[in-house]
């Protein structure tokens, strides 16, 4: 054992990372991974099962309770964002700073990336098997596996519409579980809290194009699966419909900001600075009484 | 990065409310908000897709974990009633002031407005390439997704039982939930624990009438159906069904109250102000044997 | 609101009780009724829905989730048992006096029947709606609503093997999470455990007949179907099938107690206790010393 | 209850075992017999309910679950890994001693194997009611109710690499959960975050063949229904897949470890090493100045 314990710390220096962003950046990847993982794998069990081992709760369970794993696997080295849209978020509060986004934004979009090749080869076989196997588009397609695609019924603008009031409702209860004047919830629960938020999500808000509400998530399976066989046809279709997952999060998590901060959050901070500013005043009041009384006191000590 | 901390902190300021009431019943709207947007949200999921993105039982989590959700967003400022109901409870018990009730049924009610609202313009296409899709009645009817109506089999004196049994069940559990004398989970577990009770009641009681059990929550999707395009049926439909999950709620609450209390709630108080008071008499025994003492020392003095 | 707080004060004395053992069943009373209203409550929905408002999935979430609410009304005061065979295994591990068995047995049985009767006036219409509406045998059955009875493919035996086998799964993992020498869980979400112990008890052990694994959850509703319609046929099917789950869960009591013990409960407790004894010997031994010392002193003195 | 009490304390003395690694033994024992019972209970409830009684989805929760209650139960005692491969993890990480790994490998097949012959005398009428009473291939086949077998649509090569993918999941999961330098949920709630990695496995990956990332979850069952009228079929099936669930794990045990390790571990248990090396150096200097000004003095005093 003591051989072991030997080797084990010459490799944990060896491999130690010490630039912060890049460690952070590196434990984002690893949680949107464990995301993307956990969530495609529940939607490629219910695609290719043809409903056998899953339903479209399923599906909404494992995105959930996938969000909340990979936010406690990076937690607490990273925040946990797993999306460019609450890094985006907290960015805008000034709560982190914006040479994160870039960096987050693109591990984040990695490790979706490696998180659907993974799902791939797990279910390689049964993939082939699957009578529409590298189908984009059709009943029996198999690329929602991975990217979303917007139903039937939907036009952009209405998706447009949907990803922003999702990315918006997301927003809104993150920003009320991580508030540091309003905490809610026992420290340590917030990744629960937030996979109980992507659960609810999915219960309420999936059924127009299958609720991406992150940008990261969509874009790195979805190029994966340009890659993997399904083609350029994963960007094409719908008139380009890929741009709306990337781009209506981050008009809704301005949206989202905004109603949580006008309606709680300006409210509840603003309460603790005017206790703050209170305070500050009673004890400058307090500070120039006490100082009137050294000047007396000074003034009868110079006669 | 500085420059937009400035602006923040101005943006802060000029948009913070100061008056207690109104930031309570703001934040009671947007948890209500939160609460009828995810709830109807998986209804509309329900309905739309034809049960191949929903089921009952999705409706049921997303309305516990709307509720659980609502309330972590309001709790911290207004308690996170979302429902007449518990205000109305609360008012009962001493907990409230009474005139907090119309200001908080008045913007629970807005905020459940606005849900409905959102939800409707998310799912706009869908609804559209729905059958019935602004029907009230009939198979295909989806006015069923904003505010409750009577299953077929229900009486209008049932349906009122009904109403009345859902809300007195929620109001005993929340009472145990919030007894300050009875103080069962740990502190920051109150908003999961009561979107468990909402869920034990979709799954129990919500086979007659959809279990509104919160007058705010059936009202004001309601009156946004009756704008929005199904017109006044909403309101005439069986014999003007839309005043019972508005008056039989308050009706269960005084039960509930009761139950509680007779059953729980007067004892564990009663055992408390009991210790309390015998501990005060102890007190004013030992203060009179040590008054006597100092008589008595005082008649020595007096010798 | 002064004359409120008087009048409310008033009421708390005038019904409040102080016999502890009363308060206690009262207690044990609401919530086994919370626990039958939802459980029972569920099988209703499912039923009487013909499946669409409910399948098998969703009486395991309320008989557990009820279970959690049940415990958490109660639990403060009487412990939160719900259930005979739990008062039972505390009785025989000498951790809740004898005579409080029939007593909690008793209201036990009475907050089911009065749950298995709330039911039933709820969903008065639904059942008159339903085709078997009093049959207590074949498909339309609606007895099983409230009791439990065997599946067609079980006999006498085995159904017995199945109560005591689910009972004692029960009590086994009830016994871990209540064990004050193996504290698991953190202070206050013990009422959450054992909901989900229900849940999987009802997952995995549901099929045979229903997992009652609890005399008065079954006493109580079969007594009321017994009296409210469906006649005395609700004791004498199966053989007296009744007899099952009233006595089995006894036997599995016993069993469940006695794996946990052997298995955990002893080791650890006796670990505890050896630290103890350890501790007091080694007082002793450092008293005598000292004791010697005192005496060398003694012996030093008198010299 | 005087005389109880001696009893039960003569009991507990007589039965108490001292030998810590036995006593862990035993405990892992008991707790993957308990994941086993409900887990393999949760698949007897489906398939010989032939669906009425549950789905994929309710696997996934009894497994989830089940873990977690095994977890609860033996945790306090052994550390709660009811998985060879877990032990395999700690131990490749000196978190646990090497010899544990063959005793703990040992008992939880025990308990698994125990655990399935529960649940096959409890469900022993519904098997012989069951159309495909003892077979192990084929649509009606029950022998999967026990241990793994792979769907059709697998080859080798593929199942091998679904179950070292699985495992790597779950120990990345576990690793996370219970790394000391970075404690992401609050104490005690480990058996929980652990059920629900075990849920979102089985809601993601179980369509192959059924997620055992467990080999003695899988060869205890295995052995069982050998001996128990399934035959040797069940190990010469598929040319000898019953091998997978038993080495795949390893393999993906380890590169789980090094996964975590190289994204996330090494880099905090590292910032940990780097904080109190600097601090200890820190000390050396600070102690270096203080021995100068000792020298400064005695050289003052030598004077």
């Amino acid at each position: 054992m003591g051989r072991q314990k030997v080797y084990l710390d010459k490799l944990a220096r060896f491999f130690q990372i010490r630039n912060l962003l890049l460690r952070q950046a590196l434990a984002e990847c690893l949680g949107t991974f464990i995301l993307v993982m956990f969530g495609c794998g529940a939607v490629a069990q219910l695609v290719l099962s043809s409903g056998s081992h899953g339903m479209f709760l399923t599906v909404n369970f494992a995105f959930g309770f996938a969000a909340t794993l990979g936010i406690l696997v990076c937690g607490q080295v990273s925040g946990g964002h797993l999306n460019p849209a609450v890094t985006f978020a907290l960015c805008l509060l000034g709560r982190e700073r914006w040479r994160k986004f870039p960096m987050y934004f693109l591990f984040q979009t990695i490790g979706a990336f490696f998180g659907a090749a993974v799902i791939f080869g797990m279910y390689y076989d049964a993939l082939w098997d699957h009578p529409g196997c590298f189908n984009v588009t059709g009943p029996t397609a198999t690329a929602g596996i991975f990217a979303t695609y917007p139903g039937k019924h939907l036009t952009l603008v209405n998706g447009f519409f949907d990803q922003i009031i999702g990315t918006a409702a997301l927003i809104v209860c993150i920003l009320a579980i991580v508030d540091p004047y309003n905490n809610p919830i026992p420290q340590g629960l917030e990744a629960f809290t937030v996979g109980f938020v992507v659960l609810v999500i999915g219960l309420s808000m999936g059924f127009n194009s299958g609720y991406a509400v992150n940008p990261a998530r969509d874009l790195g399976p979805r190029l994966f699966t340009a890659m993997a066989g399904w083609g350029v046809e994963v960007f094409t279709v719908r008139n380009g419909w890929f741009l709306v997952p990337i781009f209506a999060p981050f008009l809704g998590t301005i949206i989202g900001v905004m109603i949580y901060q006008l309606m709680v959050g300006f409210h509840v901070e603003g309460e603790v600075r005017d206790q703050k500013e209170g305070t500050e005043q009673e004890n400058v009041r307090l500070t120039n009484v006490h100082s009137n009384d050294n000047s007396k006191e000074a003034t009868k000590e110079m006669h």
